[in-house]
């Protein structure tokens, strides 16, 4: 089968068999086909798009592209959910210990920052010891022993993933809809998940930026994983601005810590229930969102969510006292206030723009390999919506020696819109999709 | 201005400026764009197309990605032809020294053969001696003096265009308008010409299978090149079975001597006339197609055409006396024949076929580099329309010791169709655009 009649077929808008896209996720992964030549089809895809069937062959073969992970030793309700990526996007860290100490099975495999967004590991990893790299039988016998595991996705799992989308990412081709959803649905697939929830960003801190472009995407891929005869569903989540009030890993985990004591709610909380009764739901777990979100908070309540995440780190030999006392978490050596330019309403978040501010402060990295610096970031003290006075600290930089503030100060600068006239808070969840 | 801008600029449809042209090709030029963007970017204009003041624009760019010759010392009308490639296509071989005799300046630049058509320059080296790597000093001193040089393209012309176009080969980006329009045009701008006449094949054995497509390139390039300020014309003609009798280089100069002396006549010498005429006419040297016609004839038949082409050989270091005596072209060792398989009337040939078997028994090149036989090839005994019996020869072949005979045998075998009912001879000329 000839790159070029693959190729040549999908320009003209044809639908490509199971076995063509078979060769092209082949060539991906062993090379055989060239990089240029995956990036021509990469942007035939896009401009001609694919039918369901075609999406679901391609997620189905990179799924198959390296190994699989098998969870069905693990008895019980298995459970994952999924975010396409957010600033002070935390909920992975609150919704997962809930979940898990309702009795789902979290066997969760995350990611790493990348751009402005944040990433699961490397917020783990600013708690002191912490490990991500656990062994797939280790990872599987900590799920079976206590419900609850979070680790890094080996290199091995969906590898012509990999491939694309480094490809995508510097060939304009990453916004597709058959694209996105094989890719992220491919990944999860590998890893053994047979219940997922999707946490589809929508927002100027999102992949997607409009609510209806998410939309679709959370309906595609929600379609698209039931084909492959897994539970999928997905919410559609505001990513205007930053979801929980800290930015930065360390800040995060402290962030989600004091989610799980009942010292802080708003809307990264409200969001983390409204996932984990999606996540209770799916696994079978509860019948409505009334009783799941019950559950939840009762959980909560008794403090069995953060004992949940105390015994996740202690099994992964994280330091479990920063449960108790989160100042055992890296902080900052120096803390600085930016004040708003004006008296008004906050209007507007350039979401992604925070983010990079974050970046520039050492939270994330600018190139892949870059060390993160865990204890940076910063802390929103403001919300859309809410009312600011000229010169009143709407934002706080959690700083060190090697953070670039200047560079920092510029970006925060021109993320934020003052309004003279009142602002509505944004609606949290646009759709819930099943 | 980033790679990735421009790419999703023209896969969302948008009309590329000219500066974001010029990035694109100094990309391709300079390696600045990696192959892979070029290649997204390719297929991306394949899809959402281009308007014509983008295609003047990528025409011009990729015309100046080099050097660029200039034709202004030279003094008259100077014109140039241009085929699109095609099998048996010795049209250059008569008519540049016809119309070189009736005054105009050729000053032309042709190419080697590829896949199944044959090249110029492969059949001018069959000629001992005939060298094709003149100087440009020397080339331009040349036509100034006999009014004739046919020489090899230097890389350094429209270097974009060779990288751009290996590319396009092999990821099914081939047969878009914008990109053959401004491959083909660039380097004849390159090559200092002002005057071209442009010769679209059509057919089985050409790039474009259509008569349909072809007039429409044909009509795009005219427009186009007149769009640069230089004169371009068209003739759209066959080439859904061999122009001349004759395949393969030495083979085809002597066709092209044999309708030079008048021993020839059929297709090849009248598309050749017609394309004299429209030369002709281009450079400004005739009024009407009628007298440029009868100018050529009379210049072939007093054997100044011929004349012309010894000058020519003698100039380019060559042994003028293949043009009274073609036996001093190299010879095959043996000729083979191929008879037709049922009798009835010659229907089809599948030209591109033809082409290939020629390549086989070693007139072609099949990897780029490989040393070609200029003594073998094929002689047609029969054409479209032709009545023909069972096991009468219809084409024979002139082989060499390391001639892939039974390869040209298959081939040759399928590339003809034979009916029980008459089958009218296919026009020449399908179509004139000025």
């Amino acid at each position: 089968m000839r790159a070029t009649d693959i190729i040549m077929k999908k320009r003209l808008g044809g639908e490509l068999s199971a076995e063509e896209i078979q060769a092209f996720v082949r060539g991906a992964t062993d090379g055989s086909f060239e990089d240029y030549q995956l990036s021509a089809l990469l942007m035939a895809i896009c401009m001609a798009g694919m039918t369901d069937r075609e999406t679901v062959d391609l997620t189905m073969s990179m799924a198959r592209s390296g190994e699989t992970l098998d969870l069905s030793s693990i008895p019980g309700a298995k459970v994952d959910k999924h975010s396409t990526g957010g600033v002070g996007d935390t909920t992975t860290l609150i919704v997962a210990p809930l979940a898990a100490a309702c009795g789902a099975k979290v066997a969760k495999m995350s990611g790493r920052g990348l751009g402005f967004t944040g990433g699961t590991l490397d917020k783990l990893e600013s708690i002191p010891g912490m490990r991500v790299d656990l062994s797939r039988e280790r990872f599987i016998e900590q799920v079976k022993a206590i419900g609850i595991a979070v680790i890094g996705q080996t290199s091995e799992l969906a590898p012509a993933d990999r491939t694309l989308y480094a490809l995508r990412d510097v060939t304009a081709t990453v916004d597709s809809l058959p694209l996105v959803t094989s890719s992220i649905l491919s990944k999860k697939i590998a890893a053994g998940c047979d219940a997922v929830v999707l946490d589809v960003k929508t927002g100027s801190g999102a992949v997607m930026p409009t609510a209806e472009m998410s939309v679709k995407l959370a309906e595609t891929m929600v379609r698209i994983g039931s084909m492959t005869g897994r539970r999928f569903s997905a919410l559609v989540t505001d990513m205007d601005q930053p979801l929980g009030m800290n930015v930065g890993n360390a800040l995060e985990v402290r962030e989600a810590i004091d989610a799980l004591c009942g010292r802080a709610d708003g809307a990264l909380l409200d969001v983390s229930l409204q996932l984990g009764a999606q996540m209770l739901r799916t696994a079978g777990l509860a019948d409505s969102a009334r009783a799941a979100t019950a559950r939840l908070r009762e959980k909560l309540a008794n403090g069995e969510g953060l004992k949940k995440l105390a015994e996740m780190i202690e099994a992964q030999g994280g330091d479990p006292r920063v449960a108790q006392d989160p100042d055992r978490l890296p902080k900052a050596e120096a803390r600085l206030s930016v004040g708003a330019p004006e008296g008004g309403y906050i209007a507007a978040m350039k979401t992604s723009d925070i983010g990079y501010a974050a970046q520039a402060l050492g939270a994330g990295r600018v190139r892949k390999g870059d060390r993160i610096d865990p204890a940076v970031g910063l802390v929103m003290k403001k919300r859309v919506g809410d009312p600011v006075e000229k010169g009143e600290i709407w934002c706080e930089l959690h700083v060190n020696p090697a953070s670039d503030v200047a560079a920092a100060r510029r970006l925060l600068e021109g993320a934020l819109t003052v309004s003279p006239r009142p602002v509505a808070a944004p609606e949290l969840v646009h759709a819930v999709i099943e």
